[in-house]
C-alpha cells in the first residue's frame, strides 16, 4: 500500500482484499459470502437507503465520501479489475444480501427457470412498481445478484422479499395459505380477460424458451394466456408486466 | 482463397469481402449499404421466410444449405471476426432492410429517444404480438439493426413497418389522419383505467431516463399514466406492453 496524504491506496492487483472483492463477480463466491457488488451510482444510493452496504471501494482522487461506512481507496488499475463495466466507476459498494420476510401477502410471483438477467431484474422492478409482496424463484433461475440483473432492478432489489428454492414446495405452501395459483401458457389456457380477481393470487412465469415445466403447470389452479396474434409470443418480462398490472393492488 | 473440394473458402482476415461484412457491425455502414447481419439460427429462418436474405456466410465444414441463395464459405477464424457473438455461429445472413408500407392503420406506436437496443427490440416484438400497424421512431432512438435489438425482436422485425425520422412530422400527419395521440408520463396525467378506447390510437413512449420531450408531450391529445406505487417506475418496454395490451386490436 502507498500512503497518500490521509489515505492508504491499494495499488497491487495481487492484494488479498482485491482478490476477494474480484471473486464476488462470480456467483459461487456471492453464495459463499452472502455479499455482492454494486457499481451504478444511482443503485449505490438506493443500497445506502436500504442499509445494505458493508464497505465502499473508492477510486483514489474521488472526492465523494460515505459517512460512517468503511471506505477502501484503490488505484484506477485495481478498480478496473474489480469492476464489471468498461467505463471506470468512481466507487463500488460491497453489499450484504437481504433477508426480508413477508407478512400478510396476497399477491406473489413465481419464476420457473427464467434465464436472462435483464428479464429477471425487470420482473423484480415490476413487482415493486405494482406493490406485489414477494418473488419465489426456482433453483435454475439466474442469480439476482448478477450485475445485469441488479442494474435492471433499478434499486427495487432492496425492497422486495425474494426466495430461491424448490418452487413445488413454495406452491404447496401458498395453496395451503389459500392462494389461487395461476400459470401463464399459450396451450390449453383461458384468455386473461376472462380471468377473475381473487383475494390471494400467485402468478407463475416460465423459461424464455421452454415456458413452465409440466409438473409445475399441473399444480396450478388456472392456466391463463395473454391474447396475442397467432404464431407470435411475448417476452416473459412483458407477459409478467401485463398480468401484474391487471391484478395490481 | 483455398479450394476445398467443391467450395472456395475465404481464410484471410484481410480479404476485401470480409472487411465489408465486418463493417456491417457498425451503424454507419448499415445506413450506407442498407444491409445488416443476422446470426441467430431461428432469426435466419425468419429472415428467409421474409425474403430479405441477400447472401449467406457459412463456416467451412457446416453441412446446411440454403437453396437459391448465394453462399460464401469462410474459415472459423474469419467467422469469428464477422460475428458479434462469443460462441461461433454456423452461418450469418446478410439481409437488406425492409421497406414495408402501411394501409388502413388504426394502432401505431411512436418512440422518442429509446436508447437500449433490448428495449427497442422487445417493443417491436410486442407491437407484432398485439397486431399494431406501425412503429415510428425518432432520429435519436437506437438502431433497429443493432445485433441486440434484432435478437430481442425474435423475428418480428421482418413483419412490422418501421419509420425513422422527425417524430413531430409523424405526429402532425397522424393527427390529420384522425389519430388520438396518447403520451405516457407520470406527471399531469390521467390513469390508464380511465382512458377510453378510440378508433385510431397512437401511443408515445420516451427515453429510459428522461421520458418524452416537452415539445412532443405538448402535441399529444392525452397524457396517460400506468397506475404504479409512489416513487417507483416501470421499464419503458413494460409500460409499452401494458398499454398495447389494453388497446389491442
Amino acid at each position: 500500500m502507498l500512503y497518500n496524504g490521509h489515505m492508504e491506496v491499494i495499488v497491487s492487483l495481487q492484494n488479498a482484499q482485491v482478490k476477494k472483492w474480484t471473486a464476488l463477480k462470480q456467483k459461487k463466491y456471492r453464495d459463499e459470502t452472502g455479499l455482492f457488488l454494486i457499481e451504478n451510482e444511482h443503485l449505490v444510493l438506493e443500497a445506502l437507503k436500504a442499509g445494505v452496504i458493508e464497505e465502499i471501494i473508492m477510486c483514489e482522487g474521488v472526492e465523494e465520501r460515505f459517512e460512517g461506512i468503511k471506505t477502501n481507496y484503490v488505484s484506477a488499475n485495481v478498480m478496473k479489475k474489480i469492476s464489471n463495466n468498461t467505463s471506470l466507476p468512481k466507487y463500488i459498494a460491497i453489499c450484504h444480501k437481504l433477508d426480508k420476510s413477508i407478512n400478510e401477502a396476497n399477491r406473489v410471483v413465481i419464476l420457473d427457470g427464467v434465464q436472462d438477467p435483464g428479464n429477471l431484474g425487470t420482473i423484480i422492478r415490476t413487482c415493486v412498481a405494482f406493490n406485489y409482496d414477494a418473488l419465489y424463484i426456482s433453483n435454475d433461475t439466474c442469480d439476482i445478484y448478477n450485475a445485469k440483473a441488479i442494474q435492471a432492478t433499478q434499486g427495487a432489489l432492496f425492497t422486495l422479499p425474494i426466495y430461491r428454492g424448490d418452487i413445488k414446495d413454495f406452491i404447496y405452501s401458498l395453496k395451503k395459505d389459500g392462494f389461487n395459483i395461476i400459470a401463464t401458457s399459450l396451450d390449453d389456457s383461458k384468455p386473461l380477460k376472462d380471468t377473475k380477481e381473487k383475494d390471494k393470487m400467485a402468478f407463475i412465469f416460465g423459461n424464455e424458451g421452454n415456458g413452465i415445466n409440466k409438473e409445475i403447470l399441473d399444480l396450478s389452479d388456472d392456466i391463463v394466456r395473454i391474447e396475442i396474434s397467432n404464431f407470435e409470443s411475448l417476452n416473459v418480462a412483458i407477459a409478467c408486466g401485463i398480468m401484474l398490472y391487471q391484478f395490481r393492488k
